[in-house]
């Protein structure tokens, strides 16, 4: 077994910056904070962490975080932003990927040296695209279970996020199919609640699925949140599979990492990723991680779709971010043919038509689900004429005509224009 | 299903107050940006979150994250700091602990009302009590496996963290165990790699602890640290119980909550859990969640030992926080004497025989393990002499005897003040 894992992150610490990043080298190696008998050098030489690259980026003011301390001999030492590089030989993790997690994490955010400290970017030897299955269907598996080519696909989310009975559930779903939808997930708020049993809402909603593709020839892709524990998460693939499922959800941040592995591991459905509490993550420019890290594990360990947020959207994340997810979504993470990882992206939150030609122009691909709920249910001529006004804005978009031109033509994308612009 | 799950936020925000609550609670249970069709007064009613208190704290000047937006109708309005309840019916999640952390975290971090926001606490009702085991072994337990009564767990870490073979990992063992440890945990960087294949470390390590247990009565406690994918984690338990340990380890964010879940329903022995990436988390005082917050998932899902940091620790924690963190472990969930809930604290990371007594004295309690590197290691009269110490320490710290006056009589604990204090 061979190769290295490395990982870049951002830095501020008032040491000397090649005296921070031996302290980030040691700690996540062979390290501690005293020597200890056993680490000879030809141990450090296999198993430390090597120090790739330093960038030093700008001296700040003020401590970005509290508490982080140095020593008196530095005195008055400046405090410096910057950019390290470390790597590991994959002989301290082996293709266990929770360990790399340990690895590249772990205790770094607590050092004392630091008042930020941030994973910026992650990347994995080639050995781990043979210990992991990753992405089973992606793009091409997600195209060919609902039947969509050479578009996006238009989805949206079941709301109320929760209170609906299964019979609700089901009419809801059965307004929005009707209305030509490709897509439709639970909230991620809606789980297995005595309200509504994830049995009954699933068999509720198959029903109206199954009816429509008997008409249309086309399923639609189900997404539904089996979150929990594995008992039921057991319970619940195996109905997906029974019933002709072609989808399940699952929520990253709490189903976790080995949680996450070991449901691909016994799934025959796409698995969409929703990333609910990423903001524990993602929020702060001074502590936790991109979303370039992030979504690299979610690969490998098998997630299909990736929520990405939305342009324009209602939360706090800038386009720019947003964009930059959707890409790292897309792009490659080993360089093998034979071993197709991207995931899906899903743009979610405040989308309508009038982002859609954004979307597209920026991500360069159909490759994606878009997610509205507004965007279809509050257009003014109703949820069918909010689905087509979708398809009007993509159409447009891939055909490189100005939406505000093809509207002229296209009333549905007129009205949504008018409405959500 | 009768109950409301609640839970407690620091905010910060532009917004009125109550409109801000008011958001968090939408986002959060029935509501959407948009008011939709099936939001209906009864709904809103019986699945809405409710607002229990708001309380304002103070005006500040800058906001402390980026990107939050308010609307241009408030013009100018000061920023304000507050604290911030919700409550929820047990009905919007039934018992699935995966939907109460979409529920009290989910897109919280991420609403653009808020320029700091973080969880702070949060509170289950009875019928969690029922839904989950909880800790198996917990204080109780862990006694009784080790033998060890009325006095805290003197435990170490295996360093190098990384990079011993199993017959090193077991030498080493065997030194701390002749030198009298109760407890010897891997490093969380340490799990199954090619260097140091679990299943030969574990058989190496228990080797060494029947050994000694066949001359003192007593098997030391090894917390392996299985973490990683389901298929290996099974083997690694059935070894562990096949083979007569004790205890397994588990990092806690990559594991996940459901992966926790799976593993204790399927283990016959103590979990210890380890919060390797915990600043993600609890780093930042803007974003993120408490340590209070945090530790009761992980009791729920049926950890018995939780990190807590230790007194003077080399991190950035304040000593404070950890001793919190600590009370908080032992703190019962459920007002109900039939459900034993709390977690055994684990103090680690810097300790020595000098914080023995202050940590004695703040936490009220022995019931703590106490785990020490360089502090047994690095005692000048070796590692049975810094074991010694500990015990020293503690036993004057129960009989309430100043450690520098137990010292004179005691020379490994004078040792032990002397080069660490």
């Amino acid at each position: 077994m061979t190769g290295r894992i490395s990982a870049a992150y951002l830095i501020e610490t008032r040491y000397p910056l090649e005296v921070a990043a031996a302290a980030m080298a040691g700690e996540q190696s062979s390290g501690t904070f005293r020597t200890v008998p056993g680490e000879t050098p030809e141990l450090l030489q296999r198993f430390g962490a090597r120090v790739e690259f330093i960038k030093d980026i700008a001296e700040v003011e003020t401590e970005a975080l509290p508490f982080s301390r140095s020593p008196k001999t530095l005195g008055d030492a400046k405090l410096r932003r910057a950019k390290i590089g470390l790597s590991w030989n994959i002989e301290n993790t082996g293709t266990v990927l929770a360990s790399v997690w340990s690895t590249v994490l772990g205790n770094l955010f607590e050092l004392h040296h630091f008042s930020a400290m941030r994973l910026l970017d992650v990347a994995f030897p080639d050995v781990f695209a043979d210990a992991y299955p990753g992405p089973a269907f992606a793009v091409a598996g997600t195209r060919r279970l609902t039947g969509i080519e050479r578009r996006p696909l238009i989805g949206t989310i079941v709301k109320p996020s929760i209170g609906l009975s299964p019979e609700a559930t089901a009419a809801l779903a059965d307004t929005l199919i009707a209305a030509g939808l490709d897509f439709i997930k639970d909230d991620e708020l809606m789980g297995d609640p005595p309200h509504s049993p994830f049995e009954y809402r699933f068999e509720a909603v198959m029903a109206v699925i199954d009816r429509h593709a008997d008409r249309t020839g086309r399923k639609v892709m189900y997404a539904a949140n089996i979150s929990g524990d594995f008992d039921a998460m057991r319970r619940q693939l195996d109905l997906i599979e029974r019933r002709g499922g072609t989808c399940a959800m699952l929520v990253l941040n709490s189903v976790g990492l080995s949680g996450v592995i070991e449901v691909r591991r016994h799934s025959a459905v796409s698995l969409h990723g929703h990333r609910a509490g990423w903001g524990l993550f993602g929020r702060s420019p001074d502590v936790g991680m991109t979303y370039l890290a992030y979504q690299k594990f979610w690969r490998l360990a098998g997630i299909d779709h990736m929520h990405v947020n939305g342009l324009s959207n209602k939360f706090c994340e800038q386009d720019e971010s947003v964009m930059a997810s959707a890409h790292a979504c897309l792009t490659p993470m080993f360089e093998r043919a034979d071993r197709p990882d991207i995931a899906m992206p899903v743009f979610s939150s405040g989308q309508t038509a009038v982002q859609a030609a954004e979307t597209y122009r920026r991500l360069g691909s159909n490759d994606f689900i878009y997610c509205c709920g507004g965007g279809i249910m509050a257009h003014p001529g109703g949820p069918a004429a909010g689905v087509q006004s979708l398809h009007d804005a993509f159409d447009a978009a891939a055909a490189g005509i100005p939406a505000h031109d093809y509207a002229a033509t296209h009333p549905e994308l007129e009205a949504a224009l008018q409405a959500f612009g």
